[in-house]
């Protein structure tokens, strides 16, 4: 049972709605978020109804949780959501594509990347400064001078920025740079990077870890959303299974699945489900089929020299063809692409 | 090594082969098909290279196999093969259906539910008259008699059949009702099943096993081919994983990855994949996009009765939606819908 | 719901079920056993309840299904059995090993492995001589030839024999020379395979599938059981991960697991479960550790020329120190080590 | 390859070796330790030969990195390392067990359990204070007045106190109050965090991840011993898998193979990986007799109303039959149980 207390609760009114849980015999637990403060409580569920905590001074709401998530899911907002990201629309109507290098490399690099994802149709521009890497002897990323060459090339080519941060100490600083924070399947369960970006006052690319079940990943969704932010999209990206001829097996259903659970938009990347440049575009057109609501994919210049995951990344010669089956594919799910606008404001 | 013997080799051309492995030092190992023998070794390929084997008597060709598969790998057979069921086409250029309830309960069931997926676009009605449960105490099939209604109702409706086999003594009295042969999940390693149907004559779907890698199904489909039959389909029907929210997850990626490795027909089944009617359509519009050759799908007349897999089929109101998604997306591949013949030759 | 009919009940006894069940609006499907016969309903209990179908003539029992497993279970059956192989025990209050070549090759290989066997404190022996192998390439093990060798090492060693049997067809060949007849993980849903070695009259080794849930597991030995024959040990053996390291993660949970559930004897195989010749001890003392009632382990005169499996084979050196881990556990788990008897009736 | 600088090596000296490395066409990423500095090298190694690295100033050593894992590795360090947790050993003599209550919850809770810690042959005291859990309306530990309670319980019980930290920003403060650091399964690839407990200056638990791989997990412990903390114990607690009958699949193959390739301690922990109180002792009986370094068990002296993983605590009675099977196992494998010193030095 959740306790949602009025904008305008006083701390005595929050005092006396823990008191009264405790006295009842349970335990509260406290989240204050940037925009309200939420109390959790453990216990017998007969007992607390007895507490009339609705009617109580600075009590907003009290709310059931059936699900262990309750903000994003679709149960309680049917209507299924729209995030903007430096004014690109990802949501129902929609088919929003991120593209970029895995990681950041040069400013060249970089502009060139970024001009090749805007020929495959993105409206919106990825590269990693901090990488999550599993041996800390692999290429970890430029850092912030990763994050002044991606806000050159939004200047330069109008895409806001989408970028991975994987400290709770880095929140701010990427934060002054990026459009949208990227939190990584492995920091899926990173607490307290999620309610560091909770707080941050920017859109959340939440990445499903690659063991994490829909439900697991629905509630680290709340974890954000507890701390005042609704504007998360979903990425699925490959689970781990036995299969080893591709890097992940991208869980195609978990998209409608999580559709259904949730009212937040949900996208698809087919360069690290599949970790092979051959499927890319294949698992491109499955997952506008299959109705997500955009894409991330790996571009790279040169994917020879990448510093990082070039197998999967997709060379010139292979964005015209992206490109096509975009465009048909989303005319034919009723979506129309979604596009960067002349004057980004980030 | 394998050594496949010419169709007129002689039995001593066959023992002269097997004693000069021997004398080599390697073993031999005979594996006598309906239209030629082929002999397996074992041992150091470098002693077998000085028998000259591919000169001797009888000897039709000497081939190092570097995968476990061969007959059925692209690598030796760049042209992806068209396999056809009682007329109708499997193959690259068509998308071909199958449908019909998970199982035959009675004449009038069947022959609805026939009607029905010849109204979604079907060219090839399935049923299941013998079921591979997992409990000895879930319903089993009619057995003969449902191969009988089977029978009917493809007269009836001119739709060949599709119906699975699980015990290897019942091949023959299966092969004389059913147009195409399935092989189920759980029996994909079932070698002494998979050299029965071989043998039949009839085309063969074989289904993946649900934790089965690429590589075993195509192995398995080598003990077919092995026995002179290369009328496979294959079938990704979901494997098993730690996710909960589908009973299986569709491994999606396989299909583009089993097409690059064989050159036999790959289809999708969305119904025993996600296990849940309500994400049928999503996943056979993925199925389609991925490039998959065709699908198999649930249609029951009233799944609430359904003797088995009720969950998964879809109702007659679902048929119609199919039926669109089906026209449209194929066309969108450059795939025509597969259509049964007007005078059906079963 | 399940109606056993007693063994003397005739045609129309059971018939009269049947038809009453069908006038109920429920399905009966008729299961002919050896010993009896059992007729499975599906349909609404609250009307069959009205039936009062246990006072119905040649009716012995119904039984209300709550598991899809019954006669296997310890629920219904309270005490741990002990099923005798060639008049060795595996049961409770013993520790029964298993050991020998993974494939039968040549007599002297077969002695000589017996011997170790026999040295690491084995009271069976075990060899294939059907092997059921992933790729039609691999060797397929000596047939007939391979069980008179078997034979012949149990004549000279007094150790009873343990095979694996793969075709429905070979099972009553298999059981002429063999005195416990294996199921193979791969075979674990091959139901005519079941049935068929349900009726052998031999005990059965039945491996758990390397993806098969306990409870799949347990409902394959119900397959076994329902055709009268109960003397059916489990063998964990590992299971299909993610993790590369081992072939396969042997889930020693699942041994207190299987035993709470049923009251069959669980056994364990170290060999096969890692696929590394330095976990073949380690994995043996956990396995005694956590309670199994024997092992079946991998043993080969000379690993290195090994057919089959020659990676987790134990040579002479390791056993010595396995003889040593197994008496010493064993002692410590209360168990005494089951040894074969003197003259072996087989 | 990476370069390891000496201690006293200067900033010019590292200038000198960065640039050369760039000059060679290679990429050169520093790594800046507590103790030493190391500079990663991604490129051409024949490029990087003719650098002659090794003699240039302030470079101590050049390593070729052929596992993603060096410093941990037991490669280059053969023998098995011993670490100190407030004075208690961790190693291959002895075998130390750790045990307490999932989460502190009163001071008399944690002092009770406690108690019965010691009782069952624990020398170290586990309790969370910071929880990570998967919901957000779950119960998330008491925070610092927990570690003041945990440091209060040490101070009367002299057992040295290991608890989990999960936010980079709380290392300082955990550490004030703890003898040993927690990462727990969900922050395994948390680097942010990771790197903070390697600069801590207290020994760290490594919780395995529950679907990492060995090799993964070895790696996360890399990122400890890079920011020069070697003092790393390494925790089997089970990977997610198929089976439902478990929480988790206890991978005890672990154990062995993770001592054969990494130095460091390895233990086990039988509670989360059942999450079954009935399974905790034969888990533990395995664990010891495969050769786990020590145990980490959850005791509750009311597990019905734990507000953490009730289900799987030991309660008072089965704590004494707990005790003795430590005491038989470990002695059979040649280790002494390790005991807290009388007079504690945290």
């Amino acid at each position: 049972m959740v306790v949602v207390m009025a904008p305008d609760a006083t701390e005595d009114d929050l005092a006396a709605v823990v008191d009264l849980v405790r006295v009842a015999g349970g335990s509260a637990f406290v989240s204050r978020g940037v925009s309200r403060t939420i109390v959790g409580l453990v216990g017998d569920l007969d007992d607390f109804a007895a507490l009339n905590l609705g009617s109580r001074p600075g009590v907003q709401r009290v709310m059931r949780i059936s699900v262990p998530f309750k903000l994003v899911s679709r149960e309680h907002h049917a209507q299924r959501s729209v995030v903007r990201v430096g004014g690109v629309p990802v949501g129902p109507d929609v088919l929003s594509v991120i593209a970029g290098p895995c990681a950041v490399e040069t400013p060249e690099q970089t502009l060139v990347a970024a001009r090749m994802a805007k020929a495959a149709g993105a409206a919106l521009l990825r590269g990693g400064a901090f990488k999550p890497r599993t041996s800390p002897y692999s290429y970890q990323g430029l850092g912030e001078a990763g994050l002044r060459i991606l806000a050159d090339v939004r200047a330069e080519t109008g895409l806001p920025v989408v970028t991975e941060v994987i400290d709770p100490g880095h929140v701010d600083l990427v934060a002054s740079y990026a459009d949208m924070l990227q939190v990584g399947a492995r920091n899926m369960q990173n607490f307290a990077l999620l309610q560091a970006v909770g707080e941050s006052g920017r859109p959340v690319l939440l990445k499903r870890g690659f063991s994490a079940t829909i439900e697991e990943w629905l509630s680290a969704a709340e974890y954000i959303a507890q701390r005042g932010n609704l504007d998360i999209v979903l990425c699925e990206r490959g689970i781990r299974t036995f299969e080893p001829a591709t890097r992940n097996t991208l869980d195609i259903s978990a998209v409608p699945v999580a559709q259904s659970l949730s009212h937040l938009p949900v996208i698809v990347d087919p360069s690290h489900s599949g970790g092979r440049r051959d499927l890319v575009l294949p698992l491109t057109r499955a997952a506008i089929a299959v109705g997500a609501d955009g894409l991330i994919i790996d571009i790279h210049p040169n994917p020879k020299v990448a510093l990082c995951d070039g197998d999967q990344a997709l060379n010139e010669a292979d964005v015209a063809e992206l490109a096509d089956a975009i465009a048909v594919l989303s005319a034919l799910m009723g979506r129309t692409l979604a596009v960067a606008e002349p004057a980004v404001v980030s």
